[in-house]
């Protein structure tokens, strides 16, 4: 088979009929260079507190996206071949060699979102003109490897280029945020935050969780063990957090159960909690209850908060047991809102000064609970196509869903959610080109003016990110109130 | 920011393909001036029966548009602000600032579908010719204003200028229908309706249900306490509904599910329901036989039955308790129509002169149950998109996921299902452009020839709706009985 | 109304655009003509054994398909009218006189897959170039019912003629597989192999289950009311099968419940079962057990399995009572398959050897829950679009849905699942269209090279299934093993 060329054509993801294509690409021509705002992603702060080159093409690309191995590992491909790292720690795998076994296989993500993310990384980023195949393996394995040991591919200095603005990291409540605060003093002017995660103290179910509240403790000083102690132990870090520039906390729950105990009912629920004997229900009950104390103290506190329900975690047993989480075995499950949230809001649902930000992996309840809610609620906004959704389809579906009900102003704008740094221009550019797209087919068919459709790319680009965020920067307005 | 045009494209949601929507325009050509058949609606036959003029601006098309004000209040503006009346009545809201507070926030409604019914009401009814923003509000006011005091828009000049052919209302079994018994005698042409909703004399848990049991036993002299009382007052009151004109029965209920409890079982039931003594379970268990026995009641009197379930009332506890029902916090959940609809369908489904419309929230239905049902039972049929999906997108989805496996004729064309009078027309013809867009792209997929989608389009905008609601019209045919 | 002319357009079904028509009239064209391997269905294979000419036009199309007589039963027309058979036997109805009933309310089926696959089957097979209606009915009778005495239209003759490489059926482990040895035997060419569907001895709650169980002892020889004796008859079957050729089994369960019970559970549940103590619940867990019992078995014999989950089989109670099953009465309901499949996958996930294909009627679960998890697991792929699903538009989302997340690799090309033999080749080449104007539409927006595309177009029409299914064909690589 021939070595054939790589390009990325001007008009990718644009619609294709002539009369759409026209006004998408006008639309995303006024756009396509506007900042990177990226209030949530996994990205390692690390990299930006340190600056030290990344290491080679497999162990930066490959072993560490789970949207790649678990495609691979689908079809028979060993997570050792590819270099993942198991609980024994990373395999004593030749870099070169997975990277040749994940480049023999690259036929399998066609028509997916990680051949354009990375189609976009090798020509953008690496400046490669050939396909990534068999073949090209070591070529392509060359040229990264060498730009890799390059001060231009230091991590501030690829943050610079990509024109990042803002990018915001998930910490755990125990983490030190060492790294965020050698950002801030390091005279670097990359915004890098932090955001506050408390799942690994607030799950009674996540793995480590006794360590980690003892840890919560310690780093707090507050008597986490006594339910006034563990609340007030929240406030402090989170006042940390918001020190280190967080503006949104983030729950990632296995269903949208909200609930909303008396005081004394809470704390007896949480004795069980910490002392170990909660069952599955009351777990379930803990998490819920915990989710309503989160909105009271973003009320307080001015976090915005965001819901991320409805993943199965590590449905793998037997993948889960060897190699741990976050390997590609994350499932969607049917997500309730409706009943779910109604704790919650019926708490706080009317203030006007708290925000809500729930994300979905049930696309079913896009335009049947989620759209309804947040056209409703005066705290509720949605957050965008999230994980598997987060592609071209995933996209187009959820503004057609979303739009007529919801409208665009109780959406957020584009969340990457990435820890594959590398890519995130590449899928910024994947949101607005299909949301010009989208713009594009309301202006031919009439349904919005043109002026509109290019007020809405600027502000699906960047703006109502900054607003939903509470992202200050001078130059933009909140586009709720924009004057007439 | 400039005053902008605003006019009405005559392509207008039709497909942005030339090749389709030369088609699209051939097809909505023929069907655009055909009469309005609107069989359920919530219009107030008052305004038909009296013909004074329509109060002021805000008070016509504002205050009591929740689809307008839900969008507002998710975006922070209190209702008062909009002149929503709230439990204590109209707020003291000078109607020309309330209408401003609207104005400044129309961008809000971008992509909606309110935002285009509205701009025809603006554009057809009121002959505005910029677009309404802060800057153009009071003149919006003023010419609304002063056209809503000439006899020209008083609400029959209306009925008759918007070219309705069949009108119905709903009323609620204690409804006295006065003002259709003055509409009939008033000499007047227009054809306006009721149509029986029994609801707050069927649902345990409708607020009020204790008086409203007692008025239905006032108005039909029956001894509704006892189970076979409450039986005869209910054939009683249809009869009078068919006397004004009704043709068909609306049950709103939260779910789906259907009973066909032994005459003993449904007596102890209701004895209970009467009492005040039903749990949840027990009053949806009493909604569930309801259906059946309004089913039983429709195979004797005729009356088309209409299902509309899978909508949690007035989830906004605290706004409930301020503004009582209506206010736009109303969120679709999850149905089951397979399980749900068996027990009525087991006693009834088979039977040729009775029909059924079943409608839907949960577009997951469509394709999965709700069509397979209906492409069976000879009692079904679906109703088209409906509420929160009575939109260009919602309406095209509808059609995608029912077409293959109902057909058209499983189907019963367009309801408007509103309140608001004057988008009656706007919502019509939003229904004609996308089912003519849907059917255009058919034939250009050569799926369909032309001349089975001319037939298709008049079908679907009004034969359709006059068969299944048995509404006699000299001039049309029974779809299915069309000769070869 | 005039006779009206048919004919088959060469672009039907593809993209209006003619960017996109374009391109998916060069991939279309590349495989229209490759051999239709057809690896799930439900032909009779004494068509092929025996040979024997097919009956009249009634008989042969129109009595036994129930997409057919389901939408004219929808519609009022009784099952009798159409020659039917009820338990009683066939009705007494004059096949022409069944046959211009049908022809009356063949307009019922504008805009479905059925209209589509009869007017090729008229036009290809038949060469009728008018419309079928009341006034052509009887042309149509006599032109069709004339072909059937010829030679050229008896079973093999149209099988050669239709290009079919492989074909298989579907068989109960009681049946004898004479028809299959006989076809073996009889030197003729064509592939008509069985599959294993054991469902009449699984499921408890299968109408004459005791009785299957009792024939499943005779025929294998072993003693089938002991649990060890029971699985033994499987492997002994299985084995049997796999000599007339079989390659997959086949499960049509109500849910996709899966369990993994110790030996002791189950031995001692199946105990149950066959005194026929099962109740509901039991009779569940049993059919979920031998979900996991058959995969073990396939892991053992190389047989490729099949999931078919969630269709409410006999809705229609009245119509099971007089007519018994398969009457077009079974409706998709809402199925779990995160988990449902968990106790199966637990067990036998991660094996390399061992193929398992799920299918859905519940569309909800496409990008949700299938994508993801057959984007993970060795053991997974996804059957087509199925059933009500089996249409443009239901193979369209398919894609759309699955895409992304699973590949198109982790799919196995098209499944024709039919017992309507005439309409295999009509049912393949709506496939290809399909599949072709997706891949177009990918290549016109750049999200694929067209020679990705191509490589595509042939794998899904041939390739995917040859490898899902393990159907040798020496000029066939296995698409994954593909060499750069």
């Amino acid at each position: 088979m021939a070595v054939r060329p790589l390009s990325l054509h001007p008009d990718r993801l644009l619609p294709a009929d002539p009369a759409l294509r026209a006004i998408a690409r006008e639309l995303y021509g006024a756009v396509c260079d506007l900042p990177i705002i990226s209030p949530h992603g996994h990205t390692d702060p690390s990299w930006f507190s340190d600056n030290e080159p990344f290491g080679n093409p497999s162990q930066l690309l490959l072993a560490p996206d789970h949207y790649l191995y678990r495609m691979l590992y689908s079809q028979g491909v060993p997570l050792e071949a590819l270099g993942v790292p198991s609980r024994a720690g990373p395999p004593d795998t030749d870099p070169r060699q997975a990277w040749r076994t994940f480049a023999a296989h690259f036929h399998l993500f066609r028509g997916t979102p990680s051949a354009m993310w990375l189609n976009h990384v090798f020509v953008e980023v690496f400046g490669i003109d050939v396909r990534l195949s068999a073949r090209t393996a070591d070529h392509y394995y060359d040229v990264i490897d060498a730009a890799l040991k390059t001060d231009a591919f230091r991590p501030r200095a690829l943050f610079d280029r990509f024109g990042i603005e803002f990018l915001a990291t998930t910490e755990s409540p125990v983490d030190s945020l060492d790294h965020h605060h050698a950002i801030a003093s390091s005279g670097w002017g990359g915004r890098v935050v932090t955001a506050y995660r408390p799942d690994p103290v607030i799950d009674p179910e996540y793995p480590g969780f006794a360590d980690a509240l003892e840890a919560f403790g310690e780093i707090t000083n507050e008597d986490v063990f006594s339910w006034k102690g563990y609340l007030e132990a929240h406030r402090v870090r989170r006042e940390d957090f918001i020190a280190a520039g967080a503006t949104s906390t983030d729950h990632g729950h296995p269903t949208a159960a909200t609930a909303d105990l008396s005081p004394a009912d809470a704390a007896a629920l949480f004795g069980k909690v910490v002392k170990g004997g909660a069952d599955a229900r009351e777990a379930e009950l803990f998490r819920a209850q915990m989710l309503t104390e989160m909105a009271r103290m973003s009320l307080e506190d001015g976090l915005v908060m965001q819901i991320h329900p409805g993943s199965f975690r590590n449905h793998n047993a037997a993948l889960f047991a060897s190699h741990g989480r976050d390997k590609g075995a994350d499932i969607p499950t049917r997500t309730d809102y409706v009943g779910g949230l109604k704790p919650l809001l019926d708490r706080f649902g009317n203030e006007r000064e708290l925000g809500i930000i729930v994300f979905t992996l049930d696309e079913s309840t896009y335009a049947r609970e989620l759209a309804p809610l947040a056209g409703h609620y005066p705290v509720l906004k949605l957050g965008p196509a999230w994980w598997f959704h987060d592609s071209p389809e995933g996209m187009r579906r959820f503004r057609e869903h979303t739009t007529e009900t919801a409208g665009f102003y109780n959406t957020v704008g584009f969340n990457d959610d990435t820890r594959a740094f590398l890519s995130i221009p590449a899928r910024h550019d994947v949101a607005r080109r299909v949301d010009c797209g989208f713009l594009a087919r309301l202006v031919a068919e009439h349904r919005l003016e043109i002026d509109e459709a290019a007020e809405l790319a600027a502000d699906l680009a960047c703006g109502l990110a900054r607003s939903a965020y509470r992202i200050d920067a001078n130059e933009t307005m909140a586009p709720a109130r924009r004057p007439a």
